[in-house]
C-alpha cells in the first residue's frame, strides 16, 4: 500500500456489502522477513479494522512463494524440471517435498495459525493456494516415486517392464540400480505413471497442511484450498492436469476455487458454470467457495454494465455459497499490475466496484441472499473425468497419434465440446471421477464419456451394469482405449464394452478436410468431423445414426445407438462440431427421457435451479447476451429478481411474459 | 506381446505371402538385461517357429537404442548435443564414436551374430538402423575433428584460416590449442567441414558392426542397412542431411531402405520412386530391400482399397527386391503405439492386412514374381546431388542467404522440384554424387544439378567435359557457388562455366509477391518465381528462353540455353513453381532429344520401367489417382497384372484400348 | 581477401568519389593472433594504400569480437545470459565488465591507436562498435548492480523493498546477502532498474574506451562510436532498447550511426528520416555520420536503378556530414556472406557500384558538396523518448499488461507510428531524451509523447509549465502512467497533469476486432482503434474530439483536446491506425499554427529542409516511389539537383512546373 488506509479501504467494502475478506496468502516474506524472525503486524493490523468493522478473514496460508532467504540457504528448494533448475522470483516453483520448504512451511504455518486462530473474525482457513507439482523432476520426487513403483509392483521389474512395456526402443530397467532419469523418457506409461504419482504428492501435501492447520483452528472454523483448472485456453476450464481434485478435496472442509474467464462480447456462462459443478462434484454435492474470481480482471475483461453482477448470481445458480474478487484494489508494481482488482490503482470507486455493491447490497436484503445460499442440485446427468486420459492424450494426441503439440486438440477440448452442447442445452449435470464407487452411477438417467482414454476394467464392468441396470451411456471416440497403465487393450475394442455398445472397430484415421457426418434420417447439413474418425462396425440390432459423408469410410458407421439390457450405450465415433454435437447430444436427452422446461427454454436463456434450504425450487433465468429476451415464464412464483432489482415480494404467474435485459437474470422461486 | 502367440502369427504370415523377417533390430535390452548378461531366449523361439513355418530372417545388430544399465554406468554414451547432453530414453541418443558405447556394442554383436550365424533361416544381417550422428557434439568427436583438420591441413593453421574466412569476427585461430567449442560457431565453412566429418563417422561406424558381423556370416548371408531420408516434410524424401548415402553404402552387400509417405487422398507414387531411384543408385543400379514401409502408418495414413497393393507394386517397379513393412502389429504402450503395422492392437485380420495378403499371394503366384524382380533400369537422365550443397543452404537459405528458417525453402525443396516435375513427366532417373568419378556423367543424356551450391574444381572441369563432349546439362539458381569449404569463389559466376552457360551474374534479389516468368515464344501464363532471382546476363550466343515479368528486372535474363561442344548448358536463374518446372524441364527434355511412349502418357498414368532377369522389358503403368483411367496399350506382350489381378497368361496388343481402376496398375512384358 | 588487390580497391573507390575508409574495427584475432604477439602489418598496408590514393581513414577499436585464445584463457570473458553461459564463435557475446576483457581490450586498444596515431590518413577513431549488454547477467555484472542499489537507496532495504514492490509473491529482501540472483525476476521494478544499470555500463564502456583514444589521439582527429536502433522489424529502426543513446553519446565528439532499412519497392525514407533526427539530436543538433548504411545489402533489398543515389541523399537532408558503405566488397565466406557490398564476391564494377560513383561525383563537383553539408536544422517539433517507457512495455504489454510476446505492440510500434504520421505529414522534427534538462522544451511549437509509461515527477512539472507557457503538448495512451521505478501513481490519472489535459481516467481495456473511432464533426469514416482504449472521463471544457463507435464505451472520450494555461495539451487515448494518427497529428498540427509549403506537399513528394554553412535555405524534395511526380516549385533559386543530375548553376522560378522521376529528388538553395 502507497499509504495507510485500512478504514477507508473497510468502509468501502463495507458499503459494497462485502462481508468476508482473504489474507496471509503467499506473504511468507513479509510475516517472517528473516529465517525465525517473526512479525505478524500486517495480519494483525488488518484483523484488528476487520473486528472494528465486522468484517469475516479467511487466513491462507503463505507457502505459495518463497523468501529470498530461503532460497538463499537452501537453493533445493526450488524444483529441477525438464527446463533446469528453477530460478527465483515467480511463485510455484518449489519442489513441493523437498524437506528444507517442508521444514520452514510447517514453522511458518504453525506460528501464523496459532497467532490468529483464537481472533474471532477468523472463519477459517485456505491451505496453500493453486497448489501443483509444478513439473517438479528433482531427484527427491524420483526417488520417492520409484519407491512408489516397488511397492505397486512388489519389487518386480517384469511385472513393471510389462506393465510399461519397456522392451520397446530397450528401455527395459531390470535392476532398481538402472532406474533412468525420468525427463527424457519416451515412454507414455512410465511417463504416466510419475505425473499420477506426482499428483498423489500434490493431495499429500494440502493434507499435511490441512493437518498443521487442525492442530490450532477451532470447532467453529473451516478449512478450504483454491483451486483452479486447465490455463490452456487462456483462462481457467477444463480439467486441471497436475491436481487429481476428487482427491486432493479430500482433506477439505469445504471446497475453494478459482474461476476466471473473458466478459465483454465473449461472456458466455460456460465457465463460471464449469467451475462450479466441477467444485460441487468434489465433495459430494455440497456447496463451494468462489475464492477468486475477476473484479476488472485483465485487459479485455473489463465487465460491461451488468456483467459483474450477472456473474455474481451464476456463481450462486451454481452452487456456491460465497463470491470473492481478485483483488480489492489494482497493486502498484510488480508482476500482475494488470490484473486488476475492484479498485484501480487510484483506489477510488469506479463502476466496477460500484456494481460489485449493487449485488453485494441486493442479497443483503432481508429474504433475498438467504433463499439463495445452500442451494442443492439434483442433477441427471453426470459428465465422467480422469486425469490419466488427459496425460494420454498429450503423450497420443487425439489427431495424430503422437505427443500433442500446441494447437491439437486435447482432451479438455474434448470434455468441453460435450459440457458446452449440454450447457447450451440447458442440461445441468455433475462431474463423477473415474475412480469413483461405482454405486455413484446409479443416481443419473445419463452418463457422458469423453474421450476416456484410459480406466480400469472394474470400471468398464461397472459401466457396463450401469446401462444393463438401465442407464444411459454416451461415449465419444477414444473412450476406453487403454488400461489404467495406459497400455491399449489387445482384444476388440472396445474393451469389455462390444457387446454395450454394439460395434467393435480396429481401424481409424484422419478427417481429412471438410469431412461431414451423414446424419441418418435428417434433412440437416452434416456438421463437420474433427480430429480423428473411428471406423465403426456395428454388430446386428445396433442403430446407425451417422455415418462418414465419404467416397469411401461411407462404409463404416460414425455414430451408434445400441439397447442393452434396461439401458441403452451411444458411441460417437468422431469429434463432431460444436453444433453437431448439440445436436447429436440433444437427440440423446431425448431417447434418454430427459426433458422439461429448462430444455425447452436453450437457445433462449440458460436455465439453472436447485433447492434452497427451505426446500423451495429456485430458477436462475440467465441472459448471457446483449440483446433483451422475451419470454413467457416457465413457472410462477415469487421473482425473487428481476430487472435488476431484488424484491423478496415479487410474484410472477405461469405464462406470464417476462423480459430480461441486456446482461441480466431473472430468479424464480417456488 | 501380451500373450504367447507365435505360431498364430506365423502362420497369419504365412498365409498372407510373407516370406521373409526381420527381428532383433533395437532390442539390446531384451538380448541383455545386464551388462554382460545375455538372454537370447527370444531370439530363438522366434528363429525355432520361422524354422517351422520356412519363413527366412534378417537379423538386426541391437545398437539403436541402449540399455538403461549402460547409460547408468557410462553416461557419456549419451551424445552432448548444442541443446545440452542427451537424456536417456529415446533411440538415437548416443555419441557414436564414444568408446563405452562402442566396447559394449562390439561386445553384444558378437555374442548376437556368433549366435545366430549357423541358423538355415537367417539370410543376411541389417548392422544397426538409421544410423546418424545424432548432432553429437560430445569433447571426442570435437578432438577427433580437430585432429582430422591438422591432417587435412598439415598442420597450417594460415591455410586454415584463409580456407575457413576465419579473419571474419575475429574467429582466427593461431595456436591449435586455442580450437574453440564448435558449438556456437557462426562459420559456416567450420561448421559444413563439422558436418562432412561427422557424415564420415557414420560411414565408418556402420563399416565396423559390417567388419564384425562379417567375421561371423555365411557366405550366402548378405549385410545391408536400413537408410532413410530427410524427415523435413514430416515424411522421409528428400537427401539425408546426417549421412553421405553413396560414401557410407560402400560397405554394404545390398542397400536398404525405410520410405514412408502419405497416403488416403495424398498418395502420389513420388516418395516410393525417390527413395527407390536413390537407394538403387548406392550400389550402381544393383537392386535393394525395402526394409521398411508403413502398413496402417500413422493417423490420416490409413490405405483406402487397392493402395497398399498399388504401393507394394510401385517398390518392384523402382527396383526393389523385397517389400517390408513395418511392422507386424501395432505396439499396446510405449512411443509409437500409433505408428500402426498391418495388424492393429486386437491383432485379428483387418482390411490393411488383408490387402497385403492380396498382394503377397499374386507376386506367389507361378511366372508373375519371377519376372518382377531383379528389374535393371536403362535411365538416360541423373540428378547430382551432395550434402554439402545441403548444408550450405541451411547456412545461406536460399531465400535470405542467413540460417535457414523453419517454413524456408531449403536443398531438398530444391532438389524434390527437379525430382518431381520429372516424376510427373514420366522421366525417371538416377542420382549421382557431386563426389563422383567424372566417367559416370558419359552414362546420360542429360545431367541436372539442382541448387548444387558447393562443389570442387574436379567436378566443374568435369561438368564442362561431359557437355563439350555432347551431354546436357541443367542447373537451376545457387548452383556452383562455392568450393568444398563453402568460400565463394571469386570470380565471374558460375565459377569456370561461364563459357559453358553462356552467362555470367553478379546480383540478385528477392523475387517480390507474385513475380512471374516471361516465357519467350510461349502464350502461356508465366510460371511463379520463388524464393530468389539471379539476374543473369546472357552472352552472344546464349538463347534466353525466360525472363522476369517486373518492371526493373525485365532487362535480365531469367532461363537461358547455350550450345557448347557438341552439348548443351542451361541455366534457371530461380526457382520456378512445379508447373514452371514441369514446362521448363519438359522443354529441356525434347531438346535433349528424350522422348518415347512414357512420356507420352506424362499426365494421364506413371510409367516405370526397367529390363527383367529373362531381358524382358517390364512398363508398370500406375494409375495414382481416385478416378478410373482410359489409355491405349503403349505395348503389346504380357499383361502380367491387370483389373487388380495377376495373370500370367493374359496378353495384350499395342494400341488396344485399357482401363485402369483407382489406385490400380497393370504391368507390360514384353 | 582472395588475393592481393589493395591498389586496385583503392582505385575503384577513387573513381567513385569514395573519400574515407573505416577499418580495423573486429579484427582482433587479425591484430593479436596471439596474446602480446601483435601484427599491424594489415593496418600498415591499407594506411599506405590510403595515403598514395589520398583517401581518409577511421580506425575502429577491435573490441566489438573477441579472438579465440581469450576465450581459451578467460572463458568468463563470455557473458551469462538467461539463456546460459555463452558460447564462441559470434561478435556481442562478452560481458563488457569482465575484467580479463577490460585488461586485454585496453592493451591492444593501446598497443593500436599509438601506433596509427600519427599517421596523417587517420582522421578519426571508432571505439567498439554497436556495443550494448548483450543481456549480460554474469556474477559480476549483478554484483556492480546490488552495489549500486546499496548506494541509490542508501542501503536502506526497507525503502527499496517499497519502491520496487517487493512484497508481492514473496519477493521481499530483508538482508542484503539475500539478494537473489535476477534471471529470474517477476519483478518489473527490479527488472527495470537492472536494465537501466545496465544500460549505464554500456556508456561507461565507451567513455573508457574513449578515454584511453585520447590518450594518443591527434587535437584534429575525432572520436565517433557507430549506433544502431531496434532491430525488432528486421532492420534498424526506433529507440534503442539496450543504449540510452543520449547518454552514452557523452563521451563522443561525433555522433555515428548505421542505418539500414528495405528498398525496392518498399523504400519510404522512413527509416532514414528517424535514424537522422534521432542521431543528430543525440549531440543538440550537430551533424553525425553515416558510419554504415547498406549497398547491395540482404536479399530482396538490392537498389533499383535511382533507389542507392536517392538513399545519399536523403542521409544528407537529415544532416548527415558523410556516407559510408557496409562493406567494400562481400565477403567470401563466415556469417555475412550475403550482406553484400557495393562490390559482390566477383569484385568488379556492378550497377550498385556504378551509382555509388554517380553519387559521389556529383557531390564533388564544384559548388555542390559544400552547399549540403554542415546542415543545420531549426524543427518547431519533437517527440520525447524514454528507455524505461520502452522496458515498461515489455514488462507490461500495451496490449495484455502482461509481458509481450512476440508479435504484440511495442513501445516503439507507438514510437514510429508517431514518427511516421509526421514524416508523412512533412513535419519534421527532432527527439529528446525524457530526462532532458526542462529548458529544451522551451523551443518547440509541439512536443509528442507517445507512451511515455515512466517519468519522473520532475519532468511531469515540467511539462505541465510548457504548456501553461504556450505550448502544445500531445500525449497517447499509455503515458505518464509510472513513476521511475514503474511504480503505478496512486492518484488520479494522468498523475499531476489531470488538470493540464482535463480528463482523467481509471479503466481501459481491449478495442474488440474492428472498433474504430467516432470522429467528431467529421464525416470521415473513422481509424481503426488497435491495442488498447483508455476510457476518459473529460472535465467541464475538455474538448472531445473522438469517442468510440462501441455500443457501451462510446460514453467515454477516446481523443480529447483542452486549453491550459496558454497553451494546449491534446490525449489519444487509444492506438489509432496508421492513416487515423496521420488525420489526428494533422488536426493537431493545425491546431498548435503549423504549416507552410512543406506540409502542403505531404502525399505528393517528401520535404526535408535546412540551413547550410552558407546561411542558405536547403529543400530537398524527395520522390520514394516508382512514379514521376509533377509539382510545382514551392520555392524560387537554385535548382543543385534534378532529373538525376547536380548543377550549381540551374535556377527554379515559384510556382515553375517540376517533374521528378520515380526515386529521384531535386534540391532547391535560396
Amino acid at each position: 500500500m502507497p499509504y495507510e488506509r485500512v478504514d477507508k479501504d473497510m468502509s468501502m467494502m463495507k458499503s459494497a456489502g462485502i462481508t468476508t475478506i482473504r489474507i496471509a496468502e503467499s506473504t511468507w516474506s513479509t510475516l517472517e522477513p528473516q529465517p525465525g524472525v517473526f512479525d505478524f503486524s500486517h495480519v494483525d493490523r488488518v484483523l484488528d479494522a476487520a473486528g472494528r468493522f465486522g468484517i469475516q478473514v479467511i487466513v491462507g496460508t503463505p507457502t505459495y512463494a518463497v523468501p529470498s532467504w530461503l532460497v538463499a540457504m537452501h537453493p533445493d528448494v526450488l524444483a529441477d524440471t525438464p527446463k533446469g533448475h528453477n530460478r527465483y522470483g515467480a511463485r510455484q516453483i518449489m519442489d513441493i517435498v523437498n524437506p528444507s520448504y517442508r521444514y520452514y512451511g510447517e514453522r511458518v504455518i504453525r506460528r501464523l495459525i496459532s497467532h490468529v486462530a483464537d481472533n474471532p473474525q477468523v472463519i477459517g482457513y485456505q491451505v496453500d493456494n493453486e497448489t501443483k507439482y509444478y513439473d517438479c523432476v528433482s531427484p527427491d520426487m524420483q526417488r520417492l516415486f520409484v519407491k512408489d513403483l516397488r511397492r505397486r509392483f512388489d519389487d518386480d521389474l517384469d511385472r513393471l517392464n510389462a506393465a510399461f512395456g519397456l522392451d520397446y526402443w530397450s528401455n527395459r530397467i531390470d535392476s532398481w540400480e538402472d532406474f533412468p532419469d525420468l525427463t527424457g523418457t519416451i515412454n507414455a506409461s512410465l511417463g504416466s505413471a510419475f505425473d499420477r504419482f506426482r499428483r498423489s504428492q500434490v493431495s499429500r501435501y494440502l493434507a499435511w497442511q490441512a493437518g498443521i492447520v487442525r492442530e490450532y483452528a477451532r470447532e467453529d472454523q473451516f478449512i478450504t484450498h483454491n483451486f483452479d483448472f486447465d490455463w490452456g485456453p487462456g483462462w481457467s476450464y477444463g480439467v486441471q492436469p497436475a491436481v487429481d481434485h476428487f482427491e486432493a478435496a479430500g482433506c477439505l472442509d469445504v471446497a475453494g476455487v478459482d474461476i476466471y474467464h473473458p466478459t465483454e462480447d465473449d461472456l458466455t456462462g460456460k465457465e463460471i458454470a464449469f467451475g462450479g459443478d466441477m467444485t460441487r462434484s468434489l465433495k459430494g454435492g455440497a456447496n463451494y467457495l468462489v475464492l477468486e474470481t475477476e473484479a476488472q480482471g485483465q485487459n479485455g475483461w473489463l465487465p460491461y454494465p451488468g456483467q459483474l453482477r450477472l456473474q455474481a448470481y451464476s456463481h450462486l445458480a451454481s452452487g456456491a455459497d460465497g463470491v470473492m474478487y481478485w483483488h480489492w484494489h489494482s497493486i502498484h508494481n510488480s508482476f500482475e499490475t494488470y490484473w486488476k482488482g475492484l479498485l484501480s490503482q487510484d483506489m477510488e470507486p469506479n463502476p466496477t466496484y460500484e456494481e460489485a455493491g449493487r449485488f453485494g447490497r441486493q442479497i443483503a436484503q432481508k429474504g433475498v441472499g438467504e433463499r439463495l445460499i445452500n442451494l442443492r442440485k439434483r442433477n441427471k446427468v453426470a459428465i465422467m473425468v480422469g486425469n490419466d486420459s488427459l496425460t494420454a492424450l498429450d503423450w497420443f494426441s487425439l489427431e495424430t497419434g503422437f505427443p500433442r503439440q500446441q494447437g491439437q486438440i486435447s482432451y479438455n477440448d474434448a470434455v468441453r465440446r460435450v459440457y458446452d452442447a449440454l450447457f447450451e442445452l440447458n442440461i445441468e449435470c455433475d462431474f463423477i471421477s473415474d475412480k469413483a464407487d461405482r454405486s455413484q452411477l446409479g443416481r443419473y438417467v445419463m452418463v457422458l464419456a469423453p474421450a476416456l482414454y484410459s480406466t480400469n476394467e472394474d470400471m468398464l464392468k461397472a459401466l457396463a451394469d450401469y446401462v444393463h441396470q438401465g442407464g444411459h451411456l454416451v461415449a465419444t471416440l477414444r473412450s476406453f482405449v487403454a488400461d489404467e497403465n495406459l497400455k491399449v487393450w489387445h482384444d476388440k475394442a472396445p474393451h469389455l464394452l462390444t457387446d454395450v455398445f454394439g460395434i467393435d472397430y480396429n481401424q481409424f484415421t484422419r478427417p481429412g478436410k471438410g469431412l461431414t457426418l451423414d446424419l441418418h434420417g435428417s434433412d440437416q447439413a452434416g456438421p463437420a468431423c474433427q480430429g480423428l474418425i473411428e471406423l465403426l462396425n456395428p454388430r446386428p440390432g445396433t442403430q446407425v445414426l451417422a455415418s462418414y459423408d465419404h467416397p469411401v469410410w461411407k462404409r463404416y458407421a460414425a455414430v451408434t445407438r445400441h439397447d442393452y439390457g434396461h439401458g441403452s450405450a451411444e458411441w460417437i465415433g468422431t469429434l463432431p462440431s460444436d453444433q453437431g454435437m448439440r445436436m447429436l447430444l440433444s437427440d440423446a436427452a431425448d431417447a434418454a427421457g430427459l426433458g422439461g422446461p429448462a430444455r425447452d427454454l436453450a437457445g433462449l436463456v440458460t436455465v439453472r435451479e436447485g433447492i434452497n434450504a427451505l426446500g423451495e425450487q429456485v430458477s436462475y433465468l440467465l441472459n448471457y447476451s446483449s440483446k433483451e429476451v422475451r419470454l413467457e415464464a416457465p413457472y410462477g412464483g415469487h421473482l425473487l429478481v428481476a430487472d435488476g432489482q431484488a424484491d423478496s415480494q415479487a410474484q410472477v404467474d405461469q405464462g406470464q411474459p417476462m423480459t430480461i435485459g441486456p446482461w441480466d437474470l431473472a430468479i424464480i422461486v417456488r
